[in-house]
């Protein structure tokens, strides 16, 4: 009875927090779609007032006490809550273990080095990166020390930051599926640049305006299975998924009039995302466990209709006529063949973000190999250029003549987050797993071809979906399948769709 | 010193107040704008929450101390803490007045009586919606009782309910503004409905497409002065101004593809709303003073943009040229003059949102004095329908065939919002004062075909904007002009202006 009393008091604390995540989720939407310039000190002054709210809420004693009366319980309590007191613990934990004045030493750090960074690349000039980057590390370093009860057993620092983006992910888990992929796909990107199979994807980089890819956007919305009436499609540079709970979920989109696939797939995969959050359980669907369980299981489901789906031969044979309908006449003799090569066309690049759904791993793995060596202590800051460039040698063939292109492209490193890189390799990996599982129970390319999504979305809703946060990526997938993550699905996907692409 | 504590907590506090104003702000904007219609019932609960999260801080025992510990020592504040004590007081006392199970209850018969409403307008059922007229009445009266202390001396009980929407006006200043106003346009309306000049606005009833009147818009925001920098204009059914503070105002209009002075009028409109909010000090922008201090008052700066400016000859003598280079050939043959008198035509008609300059403070009037009658005791609800017809033929010389475009026309009081209506005559006549004031220190028509409103919002920023809501209504105008709201500026510039215009 008293146990009842203390778990309906915690559900509403952390109703309120979840409350204020929601607002903030359409606060951070209106910011980037149609607030004005003019109001951006404000808006960044009223966002750290409402994010300093939800950690007031997150580390109070309140909370604090909650957590401590509900620990000798947790047998006791029904999933939901205990995946509550899961999420509020690490928030609670992340929250008070580094003291204040060191997350403001910190935030400030990463405010200057951001602006460094941004001219550092600008003037192709890691010198000028370089202390900062190595004051983010020596910070982040100080932060390990101070969370070292969080530590797996038998494991490293680095780890901590693995499962600060992953939760539960490890160096050895990350090595054991890293090695699998790249024992694959790093001779198949050899054997394809040596392949004289060459795909043509010029005819669909012609000109097609806006208003037309606007109506394309809505059919493959519609078609897949994003439920516009919870629903809203803007637009923005950098195109996004978020929404405050599962009956108001939005995505952007970015159009380029002289390539359609940018926003093509970009649609596809936001509504991937968006889908998932679409279908969370009504239970769950308003508090903290209402959205999605980690960022790769989220990235397999934005990857599943983007790639799997997407970028197969059987959607090319099913949408194809609906899409030459909406296009202008100049793609009337393309075939579902041809849309299938173009979209597919893959050879190694420098940039990460522009990759194809075969290389883009390798990139990835880089980056991990290069912070599990950073936090090992085994690289100084200085070699960081050379270590890059000779990585993208061995893994692509390819090396960038500039670090503005190499060390210096991404963004990640300026704020601080270490750990965070090799969740965008998880994303394709989950999804063929999950592909490679559901082929078993029904015919996966002829529901494609048919355009019955909706089965493939009861499926993925079943498995994943409707849990939102109740599980860890590891406890969903160990339950659903039986393992953990496994990078022999994705790598035997890429193989056998690339290697008779290509003939190799 | 300790009373310098006092005010520095007491403004953080308030602050913490602005600031979840300025996010419902932002999220109502999002409601209107974009938000999918599927998340209406979360957004219900979402605004629910939040307006109880304010309520909760301004009826706070924490407020509640606040203000006792301030009343003695509001003659040594400085101007803008007296204001916020005003302010907080206001909200303080509104807030915990009426006991809370009471409040449920009137918001449990608001929501009814809003669906009921719908339906009896619909219908044209006026029996249908009297019983909860009826309930409506009863209950603000009883509130009216639990307020009793907050009537003027030498008042009656519905000043409260005039105060509620403009501060400090009574049903003595309404009726002597009202009186002179009638004094003059019932007899002007009458000799305009049997003069001989008729004006023929057909020439801008046609085809212009929305492509086109948004490049109006922009073209009008530009010229006029609201800064697009710190604003934004959206597009919804009800147009409408809103916005955090100063840095972020935004507007919306309503395009209509065959009237394009449905969009030229309501931008114009809008835009004095958002000019006022942009105009603000900066010392009180981001606190609960930031924004305009009454209904009255905001209203008078949108019908000054709009009429006295917008719907004067001068500015189409200077905008003509501009926006023809926009309009479609059609257009080319129309002169200032044809543009002026189309913008002015006047007729008595049914419906108060449709009317014209002239004649809707007849409408307002119509609604002033019935409620007064209401709150009085004098009328009784069944016996609406006919007084209402009665006025409008008295006052208009036009009454209904229906219920449904008579006494059930407006939703104000389906909401219990009495004492509402009066505040649509203030804007009006507090610009017609303003001209009034400020053609003593400029040439006013001079600077409008110049286009040089510049000078125009410089001087209402002097007078008005700078102070939002430091001041009151009545306070604000005794201190620029040593005279609170005077009807005779309006009356004489409407007999002026439409005594011209239709030669009577």
């Amino acid at each position: 009875m008293q146990l009842e009393k203390l778990v309906t008091d915690f559900k509403a604390y952390v109703e309120r927090i979840a409350m204020y995540g929601q607002a903030m989720s359409i606060i951070g939407f209106d910011a980037e779609t149609v607030a004005p310039a003019g109001g951006m000190a404000m808006r960044a002054k009223r966002a750290g007032f409402f994010g300093l709210e939800i950690f007031k809420m997150r580390t109070s004693d309140e909370m604090k006490n909650f957590l401590s009366e509900l620990a000798p319980h947790l047998q006791e309590l029904d999933k939901e809550t205990r995946a509550m007191y899961r999420v509020c613990k690490k928030g609670y934990d992340e929250g008070t273990k580094i003291p204040p004045e060191k997350v403001r030493e910190f935030a400030q750090l990463r405010s200057e080095a951001g602006d460094i960074w941004v001219q550092a690349r600008k003037d192709n000039d890691f010198s000028a990166f370089a202390p900062y980057l190595q004051r983010l590390i020596d910070m982040k370093k100080e932060f390990l020390v101070l969370r070292a009860d969080e530590m797996p057993e038998g494991g490293v620092p680095y780890d901590i930051f693995l499962s600060d983006f992953e939760e539960g992910m490890t160096v050895t888990m990350y090595n054991d599926f890293f090695d699998k992929l790249k024992a694959v796909v790093v001779p198949l990107v050899k054997k394809i640049a040596a392949s004289d199979t060459k795909i043509d994807s010029g005819f669909v980089e012609t000109f097609v305006d806006i208003d037309t890819q606007r109506k394309i956007s809505d059919l493959l919305a519609n078609k897949i299975g994003y439920d516009l009436n919870r629903g809203h499609i803007g637009e923005t540079a950098h195109p996004f998924c978020t929404g405050p709970e599962k009956s108001d979920v939005r995505i952007t989109t970015r159009y380029d009039e002289n390539a359609i696939f940018s926003s093509f797939y970009g649609i596809l995969h936001e509504c991937g995302h968006a889908i998932y959050e679409q279908n969370v359980n009504d239970d769950i669907a308003n508090n903290i466990l209402g959205s999605g369980t980690s960022m790769g299981i989220h990235e397999s489901q934005s990857r599943f209709y983007e790639n799997i789906i997407g970028r197969s031969l059987p959607f090319w044979q099913y949408i194809s006529d609906d899409l030459k309908g909406i296009l202008p006449d100049s793609f009337k003799s393309a075939t579902p063949q041809m849309f299938f090569e173009a979209c597919n066309k893959s050879e190694p690049s420098l940039i990460r973000v522009e990759a194809d759904e075969l290389t883009y791993s390798l990139h990835v793995i880089i980056r991990f190999e290069i912070e599990k060596m950073i936090f090992a202590g085994e690289v100084e800051v200085k070699d960081l250029p050379k270590l890059w460039n000779d990585k993208y040698q061995e893994y692509l063939g390819v090396s960038s003549p500039t670090d503005a292109d190499g060390v210096l492209q991404d963004i990640h490193w300026s704020m601080g987050a270490f750990g965070y890189f090799p969740t965008y390799a998880l994303g394709s990996a989950y999804a063929a797993q999950l592909l490679h599982y559901m082929n078993k129970e029904m015919d996966v390319d002829a529901l494609i071809t048919k355009g019955e999504f909706d089965k493939i979305t009861a499926w993925l809703t079943e498995k994943i979906h409707q849990h939102g946060s109740t599980y860890t990526p590891n406890e969903l997938m160990e339950m659903n399948f039986g393992e953990q993550l496994n990078g022999e699905y994705f790598a035997k996907y890429l193989n056998d769709k690339f290697g008779s692409l290509y003939n190799v």
